[in-house]
């Protein structure tokens, strides 16, 4: 699987005073989209992988605004996987609302390991979640 | 004036269930930055100049994490300015905590015009501010 | 109209270290119920009543927890009309989860008339929104 | 120890398209301002009692607005203990703007002791704690 379609409508809490979603409200939109794929894969931000509790920390993150998204606004986002490493996936964002782009992102996320007194250790990715990921144009 | 330094303590509700800083809020944490800094040199993000009312959108953004921050932390963060252009500002932000590197962003904020119906017109930064910053380093 | 069903899944962002839902956040979802509720009858948190700009801050809140919410839970919200007056409107809102009640709240919103000036005026709800709205129960 | 007095500095992103702060923003307005407060009495969110992993959850919070706060302005909270019994602490706060009222909040936060699988169980402030804070006009 290599992308992934969402939809999300703009909350009036997602404004600031300048009458637009707030820049950084994407990041939250970018984050969901990637979990409700991952879930589409059997996977989670909190899964377990042979003993271990696995979470997603963001290492790199972008965005680049194109128009302003405004309250009660519906953006379809299209994520595409751009890369899978041994312990990273970079996955690309593009949102748009009636066919004009609004906003086009991209963010890493590290599988780690997350340890009993809470500290994270770099780790590969599940093979069970690896092998159902490829990049988009692969 | 090319820098500025703050800081930041980390509150319980920027965190998530990793028990670490979310990413996004880092977003928040940038702008804030830049809103003081603007404020030392008598400009903000809601300015009139010459009968136009003055805003500052987000066109471009971006942050590497290096090492998570946590619930009562407290950020040391370094604005500078990296390059300011007729109708841009873009900043670099480094964030440490007792001198450990946490994370580097990078934000572009544009001058624009917001119009009486909401709409924003791109335009040149004000000749006060603009004759008061410059790149760091320059 | 006098009630409105909805559902809301919990975004890994709507988290904090307790590893559970942030309070606050439920103020985010009731707004958005209320939202949606609006829509329902051609009303807005954004909306237009001859020559008027309307808008609707919150004048009054407020939420009992009884069971936390996790990532990745779907909650069933029920919003419920408790008073309509000339310039106010009442609602409760029950969240459960698969049955279970995890927060009840109650939040009042004013219909305010938008000044140019960006200040608030007291005023009448519109009448054709008054016309279809009315207390649950009564 | 029974009340206690901070100031806040609206940020851009606590706004909402009214041009206001969002009404969400108040009750982290609140958390904050209890944390400082426990903080002072060497308690915090994320404290450790006799072996226990103490949390703070809501159980119950309300807000009444009065007028609203906008972007730059700064905020008086004061904070008093309005109740302490055996598992909870009540705390009443009101936010004023130059002497101004703009907003006044309720919150009771309940002692739990987190276990390892994340479920919180109920139990007594720790008597340290409990020994150093009394309500307001008592």
């Amino acid at each position: 699987m290599h992308d992934y379609r969402t939809t999300r409508r703009i909350e009036f809490s997602d404004t600031d005073l300048a009458g637009v979603v707030h820049f950084a409200r994407f990041f939250v939109f970018m984050e969901t989209a990637e979990d409700e794929f991952l879930r589409q894969l059997g996977a989670s931000f909190t899964m377990h992988d042979r003993g271990r509790t696995i979470g997603w920390p963001k290492v790199s993150v972008a965005c680049d605004y194109r128009s302003p998204a405004r309250y009660g606004d519906t953006l379809d986002i299209h994520l595409a996987v751009e890369k899978v490493s041994r312990r990273t996936i970079t996955y690309r964002f593009v949102f748009t609302r009636d066919g004009t782009e609004i906003a086009r992102g991209r963010t890493t996320s590290a599988c780690v390991e997350i340890k009993p007194d809470g500290t994270f250790a770099s780790g590969p990715i599940p093979a069970t979640l690896a092998g159902r990921i490829e990049p988009a144009g692969s």
